[in-house]
């Protein structure tokens, strides 16, 4: 008899329809004589809906009270679909985060799991339950309720998986898979069937919503074994293990949600990039490459996430409007697969198309999986197209 | 620096003007240096809408399951209502049933309150805070998520203030107090300034809605005073209190939701009453009067709630059908003042009034500060009136 973990998206749960879909779908692996534990999501929008309720009432809610309200969404998830299992004549527990034992740390919004006490989850196991377990929060040491951030019931999974040593985790979503590139930029993109740990966080790091990358990294920590497939067919989908090839690019994914930003004085002061860059990270503003142009007088280009632009301008504006600015949406293409540091050939093929198609690069970075362009324009989806049909 | 507990029922907090107003009367009770913790219960038709959600999953849902869905209502009140003093300026913390230390008996749906560990509520008003906790919820001692029932929110109120200590505890809701008579029914029903905790348990029993009996109980066992008033207006409302005082008739309720319900059968067996009343109670119908009218043949009648009436009618079908049934919606009228019992002018006039308005009485029945009349048929709001008019 196997542990494994079953983990559904808020997507796959938004209404009765879809509830009745998990359900099966867990019967089914109940059925194989499986030990199961599942991990779930809020419903559809509720997240969304609740934040703007709350943003209502306040335009900065306490952060320890938006995580007390927003742990409801995946509350009311878990005691559904408990409801719907027992009624379909299958014994089913709901355990909210403090209830399953897991600890965090005290971040509100975006806390870490520090420890999970499995104790009452193998008793429920035991007891022959299917075992909800709320996704997404837990408890501080203080006792009071914390969320993990977007994308936390992934994380929530894979910890869970770890601490019981379960020999299978499944991540559900609406998409079966990690594909070669977006499947709705390139036609011949395709599934990927294995990925390693280190291939699956360059991919998350890079924007690939399949899963979030906290819960790739713990997956690797821990050897936890991800299968990613969708809630709505059965077929076969991605399985991210630690086994490494020698590969070829198994990847290309852009991200289009980067500003090029420049800044410019011209009186140059030795430490004046070291204030920048202060002023930065003290306003949440991580900035994801930063080069220095000049030697004489101060130029520096530093790339930001679009989601970082607006607290960007006001910062600029408050402290440093000395400086003249300049902006541009740019693009970052990123081909994944393990060992590109050691193949020249794609490094050469995939510089050689950028240069064809005259694209200004903004910079290069060859990492052991990754290989990434920066470029100083957004670049459209037919130079990722080519290097997709030339490198996959 | 006085302690007091604030209780604001659903309907005070249905919408964001609504949360505004419960939260500027928490702020004028804050400003006149009190330490001030609020119970709240679920906004507007949270819980009804949640029930019907539930339902459409499962005709009778898993009831350890629907704690935990139920009490999601309360959390989401509790963390809105902190972001909004926060917001205000005025430090708030909310705590769920299970932080707030409020340990209950198992019984999912109709749990009771078996202690309150006042340890975190006690921490939080010493660092200054509003501290809002969830009504109608706590943990049993397998730490599973546990409701009170309906109006259980009033107990939590007067639980806490019982544990606490409290010098007050408001009970808020959308009319300012208890009434002589029903203001809907009776125009010049007037509000009562003050009740003995038995007199206002002998309202709720005979369905006065602004308090849950079970509150008004633990209120009297505790002596917690408290005070019924409205949200939204600031007029004095209805002390309840240990004050005893001979007096007249306080109040006058009318009770229309009870069936007379009368058995016959011809040979008569003098193990068949016993037999009836196993039935019924196995059945969860709790009969408010028996009476048996026959010693040659089984005659027998009784009344039952409304509410009962379709689960004893399959009961008939099932087990009683030997019996020839009668069924007839009746009425209640019941006046409350203490010292009643020894006041036969009020008994007299009463029956009179009855009597000249030819109602045909099923039973009297006189209790300490109690006179109840149950008629053999649904009697009139005009009857009300004239003993409203003639007695209070």
């Amino acid at each position: 008899m196997e542990t494994i973990v079953l983990k559904f998206g808020g997507s796959s749960l938004a209404d009765n329809i879809k509830l009745n879909i998990v359900a099966n779908k867990i019967i089914d692996f109940c059925n194989k004589n499986n030990k199961i534990i599942v991990v779930v999501s809020a419903q559809g929008k509720t997240t969304d809906n609740l934040i703007k309720e709350a943003k209502e009432l306040s335009y900065d809610p306490d952060r320890r009270e938006m995580d007390v309200l927003l742990s409801t969404g995946e509350q009311i998830s878990i005691s559904k679909l408990a409801i719907l299992l027992n009624r379909l004549g299958y014994k089913a527990v709901s355990l909210t985060g403090w209830q399953a034992g897991i600890f965090t740390s005290n971040d509100n919004g975006k806390a870490k799991i520090e420890y999970i006490n499995t104790q009452r989850i193998e008793k429920e196991l035991d007891d022959g339950n299917i075992v909800i377990v709320a996704g997404f929060q837990g408890i501080d040491d203080k006792k009071d309720i914390t969320t993990l951030g977007r994308g936390g019931s992934d994380t929530t999974a894979v910890s869970i998986a770890a601490a019981i040593k379960a020999a299978h985790c499944y991540i559900f979503s609406d998409v079966d898979g990690v594909y070669s590139s977006d499947p709705k930029k390139i036609i011949d993109a395709k599934k990927i069937e294995e990925l390693s740990y280190d291939e699956m966080l360059d991919l998350s790091n890079e924007g690939a919503k399949v899963l979030h990358n906290r819960c790739v990294e713990i997956a690797k920590k821990y050897n936890v074994l991800i299968e990613t497939g969708s809630t709505f067919n059965n077929n076969i989908g991605t399985q991210i293990n630690n086994k490494i090839e020698e590969s070829l690019v198994k990847s290309i994914v852009k991200n289009d949600n980067l500003f090029l930003i420049t800044l410019k004085y011209e009186n140059y002061n030795a430490d004046m990039l070291n204030k920048l860059y202060y002023s930065l990270l003290k306003n949440d503003i991580i900035p994801t490459s930063i080069i220095n142009n000049s030697t004489n007088s101060f130029n520096v280009s530093f790339t930001i996430n679009t989601s970082d632009l607006g607290k960007f301008q006001e910062l600029l504006e408050r402290e440093l409007s000395m400086f003249s600015s300049a902006f541009t949406n740019i693009s970052r293409i990123s081909l994944v697969g393990y060992g590109i540091v050691n193949n020249k050939e794609i490094i050469e093929k995939a510089l050689e198309i950028m240069n064809i198609n005259s694209v200004d690069i903004f910079s290069v970075q060859i990492e052991e999986c990754k290989l990434s362009i920066m470029t100083k324009e957004k670049i459209n989806n037919k130079i990722l197209e080519q290097l997709h049909h030339e490198l996959i």
